[in-house]
């Protein structure tokens, strides 16, 4: 056996310790965001049956998707692929449990596995977050979402961003209103959703390449390169495809959304109504939103929409349903970028090291005493009693705060207490090591 | 598309948010105390590399193991599972990534996946929690980690339960003192192992029929019988094995380790030296220690051990280690057996109705300010203005508190604030509610 078996499979990777840390604290942030507004937590297997997943993420989807090897069992044993996205596993779940009430407000954090090609930054294996309701047609649910959106980002500590809004009826307005034809309606949207990337020439040649003809695609240019006085795009929007039955339908529903933002606390500023932006998803029937950062340039922190008729394929009965994933890794790698999370360090606070090796028993009960008060705290186990070994291994690990037992300290009753970061140490009683730690670290 | 498509994959579960609640506190006081020891947090990816995996749990290890379908990408891509457990991804790590400090102190806390016939309690996917001191060869590390076992157990508040110990070189003593074939030490740890199960007299016919002979079977059987006058083992061990190389190594081992169990904070009525508990895994080479509750009769809470081979194998050096798995899912259906679990309910703690439509988005901004005192809180997303449906949803769910919306009050500048459980309600200014709640939440 060698060192050619030790590596994580392609595209995967481990998340050591110092990882862990601000990945935690992100994760517990978004929680506590989530439950503050009647979120509560559901987990599905990575296992599901491969006809509940097939078939729901288009041919991309189903070529990327992990399939299990038959197990041979005969032909009770289903196939079997791993979890995709999180949004099929809970319409699935919407079926399985029919007796769930609803509104189902539900978060899942778990993770998807996708066999991508892997790149900096992107993985076969990593985690969404989910924010859905399931049984409310209001868009007042997509308003709780975008809340919930900005709330996420802003107790995260991002400052700019944006979080775009568009309407899957004003796209189809658009379409109406340009006179593209029913049949390119897709085309339309795929080439929109490209502007980010190319830039206006280029949607304007990925439309004409997609066989929309001159006339509709001049009248779609214009109407995205359009802006009105206040910089939205309302306005632009009411005046050109609020003429059509599909766009005044869609923007009826904005206008009712945007509605709701100022009691929910989202600023005017944080939200751009957006025509340009279109959402990959075929499932999306109504309200679509994404949020972005400017800096750095890495694509879209949360994505989401009304899906109304997803779950009802499983279910078989009405369940209109919106929601978005919150990019976990994408906003990680943002963070860390611009220097947002917090620095990675052990979380021991106190290692309690002996001078010699007759005192390690004693070592373990001071620790344990230590302990006892609520403190992470530990002995070094590989010590075969040298005091420097101990001290570079707090050192190393960055522990702040070592006690020390000597035979001459614990004579007179007392350890020494070493603050690590100050480099200055102090005599104190035995007995009171624990209390004098814990109202070091509390003062902390 | 129908019903066929809705069910879960055999073997695997959906864990609704009332279940999650449960579990989540369970996961949480482990957390919290393998924490206080100074163990930081590790995840590795659900899939592995087969050649990481394959050969390392026996042939029954083989063949429960789920693989994946090769992708087709070429001989690049190698084949693939899923994890089976967490000891060798550990074992996978500390070769992947040579600058981990030693000792490693890691838990973990994630599924794995095994395709056995699914029983009641039993699943495909189920979560492993495992505590492992890399890189510490001194038997003060498999004190720790049963000193972690008995602390977990306690603060989850089991009451009856005993750790039981051994020693893997224990057991070589027996097979050398009893005159066993070298070639039948294994038979003879697994006949031991299954005294539990089929008692004594299974046991001997079990060591008969794995062909050892007469005389040793009789003084193997004589020594698991044998009782001395503390109820403890070790006096019969040293008068028997102890004359054997491996015994007397064994024994002097186990008599160290218990006297770090006191410094520790283990009471010795929770320890019992058992020589005839064996652990099944191949890859233990000293002390091994398991858990066990008289009541429910569920098997062994947790299980670990030494095993110093295991992680050399992998990083082509020398890396003693130890460590338990609890057995998460067990404990969890102990704890629902004894009632131990807390009630499952809703996180929610507030729900804002509204008398009429007019009203909702004022309950959006009351629901807001009490968010940002921190309580979860919510608004009823279907409501189509019936005040009944509001408090029904909040009955149903069991949301403590509702918080009543009705113009007279507003116009008075106050709302209705009810105590589902007292079924009673009084006025509260609107500008106060939050801070009331606060009052009323932390009280309870």
């Amino acid at each position: 056996m060698g060192k050619m078996q030790s590596r994580a499979a392609r595209g995967t990777r481990d998340i050591l310790p110092t990882q862990m840390a601000g990945r935690r604290a992100v994760i517990d942030k978004i929680v506590a965001v989530f439950e503050r507004y009647g979120y509560e937590p559901l987990e599905t297997p990575a296992i599901e049956r491969l006809e509940v997943l097939s078939g729901k993420y288009g041919e991309e989807g189903d070529k990327l998707m992990f399939k299990l090897q038959g197990r041979g069992e005969g032909a009770k044993e289903s196939d079997l692929a791993l979890r995709y996205d999180l949004t099929v596993p809970l319409a699935r779940v919407m079926a399985s449990h029919p007796d769930i009430k609803l509104p189902f407000k539900r978060y899942q954090i778990q993770p998807v596995w996708r066999a991508e090609r892997p790149q900096k930054g992107r993985f076969r294996e990593f985690y969404q977050c989910d924010v859905d309701v399931v049984g409310a047609a209001s868009v007042s649910a997509d308003a709780e979402i975008v809340a919930i959106v900005n709330e996420c980002l802003s107790v995260l500590g991002f400052r700019q961003y944006t979080i775009r809004i568009n309407h899957r009826k004003v796209l189809h307005g658009i379409a109406e209103y340009s006179g593209t034809p029913t049949g390119k309606a897709t085309d339309l949207c795929i080439a929109i959703d490209k502007l980010e990337r190319i830039g206006f020439e280029g949607v304007r040649k990925e439309l004409e390449s997609r066989g929309i003809e001159r006339g509709p695609c001049a009248k779609i240019m214009d109407l995205l390169e359009a802006k009105d006085s206040t910089g939205d795009k309302m306005e632009v929007l009411e005046r050109t495809v609020g003429g059509t039955r599909a766009g005044a339908a869609g923007l009826e529903d904005l206008r009712e959304f945007l509605e709701y933002l100022e009691p929910l606390g989202v600023p005017a500023s944080a939200i751009s109504v957006d025509p340009c932006m279109a959402r990959g998803l075929d499932y999306y029937t109504g309200l679509i939103y994404e949020s972005v950062v400017e800096e750095p340039r890495i694509g879209s922190l949360t994505g989401g929409g009304r899906y109304d008729d997803l779950i009802g394929l499983f279910a078989g009965r009405d369940m209109p349903a919106t929601g978005t994933t919150i990019g976990l890794e994408r906003i990680l790698a943002a963070m860390e970028d611009l220097g947002m999370l917090p620095e990675a360090k052990t979380r021991v606070q106190v290692l309690v090291a002996f001078q010699d090796r007759s005192l390690e028993k004693e070592a373990f009960a001071v620790c344990r005493e230590i302990r006892s008060a609520g403190i992470r705290c530990e002995v070094y186990l590989k010590s075969k009693g040298a005091l420097r070994d101990q001290i570079a291994y707090a050192n190393g690990k960055g522990v702040p705060w070592v006690v020390i037992l000597g035979p001459d300290e614990l004579a007179k009753g007392t350890v020494v207490l070493k603050d690590m970061a100050r480099r200055d140490q102090r005599d104190v009683a035995r007995g009171e090591v624990a209390g004098v730690l814990a109202a070091s670290l509390e003062g902390a």
